[in-house]
């Protein structure tokens, strides 16, 4: 077996792109975490196949509103509903790729039709709206961090704080609660710059710490702007971040590029 | 700028190979680091130019003795003498790619001339003679652990314990005696299962665990048989290795896969 691949990635977020125009490759989860395995793989956070809306039964409903399914699964094998980062990879694939010709076009993804918006280096998408919920903390080597829960599609707890994020010690996963976070969620520890640009890092559900989060960035934002119309630069270990909202639904826009094309000849496990 | 690149790995010991048959690829660090970085580029614990012995003049002495030399670097950027594991996958792909066509040949390395030798999926190569150094002792969670150290062209602390490796905490470097690793070593927890089979975990100067180490299981083979004739199974976290001696020079055997090829489009810094 051998299979067509693109890496991607937008701040250090990566992802393997597989080409799939005739809807044709079968994905299950043990192929997505060959393919995402860091050494005996590819290596990447994510698995994005590429299929026209009109192949894909999931898609149904959006196929006169996108041309192209975001077909996205997370390194486990499980699939995704969306991914901040990893629609903005897919976007520049799409426009690279002549698939898409606009410097605006709309995605399929199981979260719903996505509009994207390509200008010179930068790749916005729509997020969507982001609600806040209950006011909580969580704690980091003993510290306790107040924040509040933000819900961008994914389960945010954002923590806006004066303790310099780029001290913390983030390999132990920061405790929630579970009444308010039923399933978890990815936490941000923030630090203000001004009211237009923060810093954060973030520790992801299941991952860990992560060079950068877009729906986190986004949670971030939209807090941060009090979901009031305005724009926030979010800068995270991968990059750099730009999060900006009209009051009801918020934009994350930034960086995304693909290094490499070839053919993954299977695991061959070894 | 783009490169052709090859994938390949052993026992999840990974490596991008870069064929330059005209000798014409300029590599440097920055190019190194680039390559071999997890999320923005292909991601590998090294680079191997492949490259003709007659074009490369670091190879001037060996060019009668072996036909292509391994330009070998670390994820670092540095120089790499030679690795166990990346020169088995550099026989692999020289052999896939009909660059070499009989079972055993030879490669030049900054090590020396070594051959190598296909059966089926295993591919050996000739490590050299593994000298033994002191007495000396490490320490991980405040339990010391008495070893020896073994020297097979990069220096190791060989411990052999009845402590169960799968628990040992190996996130923090386990602490050496500088005057018997001037330059650091290489730090292999050994449990003896027979006198022909151990399992062993590996903490890397400079990398830290790893899944594999081909000269530290050389070294632990070694010691185990005492450098007297016979062979040994390593069981590593990657994979299995087989260490053998004739008395004087041990092979490293084990697998070595391709499991991609492609193009590097850049780094193309987001």
């Amino acid at each position: 077996m051998t299979l067509r691949f693109v890496k991607g990635h937008g701040t250090e977020n990566d992802f393997v792109l597989l080409p799939d125009p005739d809807g044709e490759i079968k994905l299950d989860a043990e192929l997505v975490k060959a393919l995402c395995h860091r050494r005996a793989g590819i290596g990447a956070d994510g698995v994005i196949r590429v299929v026209p809306a009109e192949r894909e039964p999931e898609a149904a409903e959006q196929v006169h509103a996108a041309k192209w399914f975001m077909d996205y699964y997370n390194s486990d094998g499980s699939i995704g509903e969306m991914c901040g980062n990893g629609s903005r990879v897919f976007a520049r694939y799409l426009f690279e790729q002549g698939w898409e010709s606009t410097p605006e076009f709309s995605i399929a993804t199981r979260a719903g039709v996505k509009q994207v918006r390509m200008s010179e280096d930068v790749i916005s998408v729509d997020i969507g709206e982001a609600t806040f919920g209950s006011a909580t903390s969580t704690a980091v080597s003993g510290t306790v961090f107040p924040g509040n829960a933000v819900f961008t599609g994914n389960a945010h707890l954002v923590c806006v704080t004066d303790v310099p994020v780029d001290v913390l010690d983030l390999t132990v996963a920061p405790p929630l609660d579970a009444e308010i976070f039923p399933h978890g969620a990815n936490v941000e520890f923030v630090n203000v710059i001004s009211p237009t640009e923060v810093r954060m890092r973030v520790f992801e559900r299941g991952s860990g710490e992560t060079r950068s989060c877009g729906t986190g960035a986004t949670a971030v934002g939209a807090w941060v702007l009090g979901n009031k119309p305005g724009s926030v630069t979010v800068h995270v270990p991968g990059g750099t971040l730009g999060v900006s909202s009209d009051g009801v639904s918020c934009q994350l826009s930034g960086p995304a590029v693909l290094i490499a094309t070839g053919q993954w000849r299977g695991s061959q496990d070894a």
